[in-house]
């Protein structure tokens, strides 16, 4: 590529980082404004941060486990969050048969694929949501390796082992995967648009075409449960009241720059989880949509 | 009415409301002196937060959901508290099991009807607690609306429809279904007496004559999950020392005074938690009895 | 016994505490060096704490309750804990399951006896565990007393009713109760070393052989939920990195350290859990290792 192109490709770039600024600062002022419920069925460690993590990004929560129930409550919800993680055994049937009703009525959700190819159950669960997929996935590297491995959409050579609830695979890694799965995701989505999230040190966005790495955030996110779990249940709230790419971006951006905010006041992970749920609140549409957003 | 039967009606209220004061002073006491241990078979997003309120306001607490272990635990507990948020599939039968065998021996509970009128599961268990019901019910305004609905107790013409876990109703729509619930209960306890609690922003009291309105509180109260639930928990420690209505009255006063310390002392909901929970732990029985309550 | 044969034994204690200190040091260590992780299939009311408390002292978390999660988790994890907080129906074939599983590869567990001698369910599963029995077995008095008891190690006259999860009995009572029950689990165990803690007052650790007591902690401990099951949770971390005994002393120490940290900042309930958070992270391994450690 010569030198003029670039600054060409670098110019266009901009501008579309420009427009993703604007939409995810109307993103996040309409959480602000409609306070939009999202549904989870969601793992016990963490429920309860992820429905405060809701409430204190702007949005509402409910939780629900029986498909009557989740069916029900999603027509009252602008999307839903489905985190697999401390599966029960009911969950085998319960999960496809929810995410199969979802697919029927285009109703949108997230996905968190909490240690993807641990354990028969989550295997067969993970393997049936190929039918009926989510409209995001977020996770850690190689969850995002793992299922998309699983999905057939990546050669299992450039998989790696699973390694519990903890990413052994850097954010790199999972670039490839998470293109791909993102391509999966919109080829099914009645919109035609989807977008995966890797969650990590520079934590990687993707639609499928474009990949943007968002840095910043706390080390201190790894020392409390649930900074990954409740990022979803938070990505499911925006996605109530915009699309899939700025939906992931705006709520990923929110967690870094709420998990600096925390750094700056705590003493350790007790007092860091206090401030960050202050933090999620105080954060303002301009500090999130000034977040630094990289193409390259 | 005339001036001078207004007086005597006012008049009338305020030794009421004294006498009432008094009991409220004695039964903070109680639950301060003897930490009255109370059952809970409650939801998995707030199940943390009812045992750690229930604990800061002085009580001690069990958390079960095999009917075997909530009937041998209710032997030692002072009332039990039942809230219908996260159903599993076998709460079907074991809700109105357990339920049947607090019946049989006298043994008091406070029922909280979360999200009552959403899912056809959550609607069985609620009808089948009609033949077996608690002492207490605290809701928001739905929730009471849909539960005194479902069990014929005003016409469906009054109600309104369900609204997730969030309130769609104001309070002042839920007193005469509130009143004609806690007739409803009285006819049904051992005692004849009961009390229905519901919250909003002046929370409502009443034992089926009398409406008390309790004002203050904190609007960051609902910007953290559990407020309800765990006032619910709260509610059968004190039900655990005293009657009905001074239990429901002294819990609600005790969360209104509770949350107005905690909202002086906070910067957004992570530390109006932890405020509130210290808060519980904090105010005086002299403090709790000194609240306002209206009966106008 | 003569004065100078007093001195010998007391100089031979010491020699004995030395060794231990070292030993304690060397594994607090071990656990910031190596992050060990510790599975838990844990209550639902603390498991949020039970993973922070872990990862606070320095280890990573994993939860799960079906067999082939646990079971293929389990070959990542330096140990599991255990704990039979509010059961579901069907941990009554899962747990001794997965007891029998981790017994065959002689995987080293944790087991927190919540509630043991109350409900038919919970009595069944600690009853089966005899089998298949844990490393180390961390609860209050009354249920070490009633777990001994289940499994005929102690005569039914020593022991005392259960009470719930709240202990009835004073930690001295469980005295010979905990080395009956360390000595069974010392000769079940694949390396002949078990231990036995037991919360109070003044906690008391033992192999079977010596008794340790380790004076301290806050009273505070006891107001907020979770206190027990979260020390069982980081013995569980401390498990991985060295011998039963020293993992029991360890985190009994650490525990002993932060509550009384914590109490020193703190207000109330909820700003005592927020500091013993912190604290734990940032109580240091000399800390932990300088603790009162007494074998009289």
């Amino acid at each position: 590529m010569s030198e003029s192109s670039q600054t060409i490709a670098a110019d266009r770039d901009d501008a579309d980082v420009d427009a993703l600024r604007a939409r995810i600062r109307q993103a996040a002022e309409a959480v602000r404004e409609r306070t939009p419920m999202a549904q989870s069925f969601t793992n016990f460690v963490t429920i309860n941060l992820v429905a405060n993590a809701q409430l204190a990004a702007g949005g509402a929560a409910a939780m629900s486990f029986l498909p009557d129930d989740v069916v029900d409550t999603a027509s009252m919800s602008g999307a839903d969050y489905i985190n697999v993680g401390t599966l029960l055994p009911f969950y085998k049937d319960a999960l496809p048969k929810i995410a199969r009703a979802f697919r029927k009525t285009g109703h949108q959700w997230v996905l968190d694929p909490v240690a993807a190819g641990i354990g028969s159950t989550r295997t067969e669960i993970l393997r049936a949501f190929r039918a009926a997929p989510p409209t995001i996935v977020r996770g850690n590297a190689s969850e995002i390796i793992a299922l998309a491995t699983m999905w057939g959409l990546i050669s299992p050579d450039d998989a790696t082992r699973p390694a519990g609830v903890e990413s052994v695979d850097e954010v790199e890694a999972a670039v490839e995967p998470a293109k791909a799965l993102a391509r999966f995701l919109a080829a099914s989505a009645p919109e035609g648009e989807a977008a995966v999230a890797v969650s990590g040190e520079a934590d990687l966005v993707t639609d499928g075409a474009t990949v943007y790495r968002l840095p910043g955030g706390s080390p201190m996110m790894a020392k409390i449960t649930g900074a990954g779990c409740s990022l979803g249940g938070v990505t499911a709230v925006y996605l109530a009241v915009t699309d899939p790419l700025t939906a992931a971006l705006a709520a990923t951006a929110l967690y870094d720059r709420a998990g600096e905010a925390a750094d700056k006041v705590s003493n350790g992970p007790g007092s860091f989880q206090v401030a960050f749920l202050d933090a999620l609140w105080n954060t303002t549409p301009d500090q999130i949509a000034a977040s630094e957003i990289l193409t390259v």
